[in-house]
């Protein structure tokens, strides 16, 4: 029998997908379930629902208590945070380089990297020296990676990846997929562990 | 030393305060916190941000991944669960009424049953009828309390609660209230119940 598999689908300048990435190799792994990385854009996925921008900028309450919500979670999860000085941040790059990564087992330190960047250490992960210098401190070749990440061929993918997400009817990140089964939400990574373990039987 | 408080408020026409209002009575015994119940209307709440209905039937795919997300969760909660032939119903006269529960006592009771006739047992909550059968059903005096609930009074109480949820910056429900602390959604009920029980010291 297979190990239990979880989707776990995510955007680089998302808030709560930086909490989930930073837990879920701990959390997969201490219950026996195996992660597909599916990094993606919500970019067009939001324009797809009418936002130009982060709903958490279009809706302002939304966004204050989100920023306040997200400290809370970080401090409970032992997380570093800093406020981003610019929100959200374009995540294009480091998702294309993460789609290499998940094809060759680096996506997960590649993933953390790049979050702390973003949400501990307030760095613009839309330029390729700072993602290039997390592909060094990772001991990976920066140069070859950047330029295969930014082939047509990769390019096309992350599009392709990124309609796949509207398709299955994502609006959000982080999402889980076990199966046909959809979590929205840092919140449910639990219960998508959980799906995922039980074979996805128990539906009611 | 006074008992911790946590201030609940909700709408009867939201479905993760159905989740909420079923529970938080026991969670909040066992955490040794007492609940302030403030019933308000989500409508004037969504105008404010630019929706005109509920989101989840304005943006499909929240809809269709929360529905099933209730699902689970009612299963989870050991709740009845029976997708309500309309969506959402109108919560005001329910909500009037809980206003005054709230101020006698009775709300709990009130509030689960309402709740039970809109998400377990789809009956129009809306009308005067379905309400008044809950509250003889409860040995409360319906006639009177109907009466009341519809007073000049006590509709600015509800109007004036609702304008409050807004200033406070509420955007959704349920929500918890601790101090100047607010935490959205079903999901943080005992995030709330902690914070409370630490008295609110430990902002990081």
């Amino acid at each position: 029998m297979s190990r239990p598999v979880v989707e776990f689908w995510f955007e680089f300048a998302s808030t709560y997908s930086y909490l989930s990435v930073m837990r879920i190799e701990a959390a997969a792994q201490a219950a026996g379930v195996d992660i597909e990385w599916r990094p993606f854009l919500l970019g067009p996925v939001f324009m797809a629902l009418g936002w130009n921008d982060s709903p958490f900028n279009i809706y302002p309450p939304k966004g204050r208590y989100m920023w306040r919500d997200l400290e809370r979670l970080a401090a409970k999860q032992g997380l570093p945070f800093h406020h981003p000085s610019r929100f959200p941040r374009n995540g294009l790059l480091a998702a294309r380089v993460a789609l290499l990564g998940a094809h060759e087992g680096w996506v997960g330190p590649f993933a953390r990297a790049v979050m702390s960047a973003n949400f501990a250490e307030d760095r613009e992960i839309g330029e390729p020296a700072v993602i290039g210098a997390i592909l060094d401190g990772l001991g990976l070749p920066a140069a070859e990676l950047l330029a295969r990440a930014q082939s047509d061929a990769n390019k096309l993918a992350l599009r392709c990846q990124t309609e796949r997400a509207a398709e299955l009817g994502l609006f959000g990140a982080p999402s889980f997929r076990v199966g046909d089964e959809l979590f929205w939400g840092n919140d449910r990574l639990e219960d998508a562990l959980a799906w995922a373990r039980q074979g996805g039987v128990a539906r009611t």
